[in-house]
């Protein structure tokens, strides 16, 4: 691997193991063994290396958040999907832990951090009409603004709630499967009572099938 | 008032206004016009004026969280509780903006914000089963708790959420009531049509009759 590439992953690591605000650049040189020069030849400070993963990240988050608007998927499938933006926001969960540390530093972070907050409240908007066009929910469009809102939230700040939960515990929560049903549960009290008996059985075989994530 | 509680005042409003991270002692005393070695005389560091400042806030805070179990109240009551909690919150806003950052630095504030995240899930879950008794709602054990999970995550980072969706607009958003509005939207699937029609009716007269809270 390059050098680059080096830093870069090596920098996602250390921000993921001990937050942003407590990583230098002098830290991930040291951990790398290589000089801060080399480093400085690379990246001229953290702002960049931070700015380089959150376009990595961007472009995952901007992929997987592409709607699905299928009409012929099933309670899995929306299970499954919203699985699919827990690990990728996992990947890059410092920017969940510190995200107005981080994000005030730089504007045109704020501005990519929010046309993901965009695309998620838009994602979930989109996926309740699915279901309502199926018929499997009946819900208002007042109704419908509210709870994409509180999915999107429920979705961002996840990690940030385990982390403060478990702290002083050692141990890192690593199960998206709780965030996932956490979300997915926003959906079930308009579903109707068969609905919520699908719902609970995708989520014995889910919680039960996977151990834990990450 | 005296210069130890001017420090306090002062403190606070600075950490709201800028976030805990961006003020140093130094700030506080050049704002407050006091050398730095008198403000080291009533507090050795940061951390001493920030305890001193949790403290306070959790005694609002567990004052207030006494979960009302008068089952006499009705929807109007429930909503003005919220509506104490989203004012405590705010008042020592700094705190939901970056919590991680500053919990992390001390144990003992890690011990009492999750006391203080407990006993919201507590009167949360607490509401639901008296409004369950009410007849008002019908929900099971599980999305009881679910739901009490949510509505204290929405309550925790609704402030974090709209300082991140507001940034670079120069506003600091203190519309408490959509935030208010956001955490009761969570019972609202629950209740059947009548139930939501007084809602609706309570959200209007709500919103209606305050313009922006703080």
């Amino acid at each position: 691997m390059k050098t680059r590439d080096r830093i870069l992953v090596t920098s996602l690591e250390l921000f993921n193991l001990c937050g942003e605000p407590n990583v230098t650049t002098i830290d991930i040189a040291n951990e790398m063994d290589i000089s801060p020069g080399n480093l400085y030849y690379h990246f001229r400070n953290k702002d960049e290396i931070i700015s380089e993963l959150f376009q990595a990240f961007e472009e995952n988050m901007l992929d997987v958040l592409q709607s699905p608007t299928d009409p012929g998927l099933d309670m899995m499938d929306y299970w499954m999907y919203v699985h699919m933006i827990f690990e990728r926001m996992w990947d890059y969960r410092f920017l969940y832990r510190d995200p107005v540390t981080i994000l005030e530093r730089n504007e045109k972070l704020q501005r990519k951090f929010n046309r993901i907050l965009d695309k998620k409240q838009d994602a979930a908007l989109s996926i309740i009409q699915v279901m309502e066009g199926q018929s499997l929910i009946s819900i208002s469009r007042e109704e419908a603004e509210r709870l994409s809102t509180n999915i999107a939230l429920t979705a961002t700040y996840w990690l940030n709630f385990q982390h403060i939960r478990h702290m002083g515990s050692n141990s890192e929560p690593d199960d998206l499967e709780a965030g996932v049903y956490q979300v997915i549960s926003h959906i079930a009290p308009y579903l109707p009572p068969e609905g919520r008996e699908l719902l609970d059985a995708v989520a014995d075989t889910y919680l039960g099938a996977s151990s834990s994530g990450g």
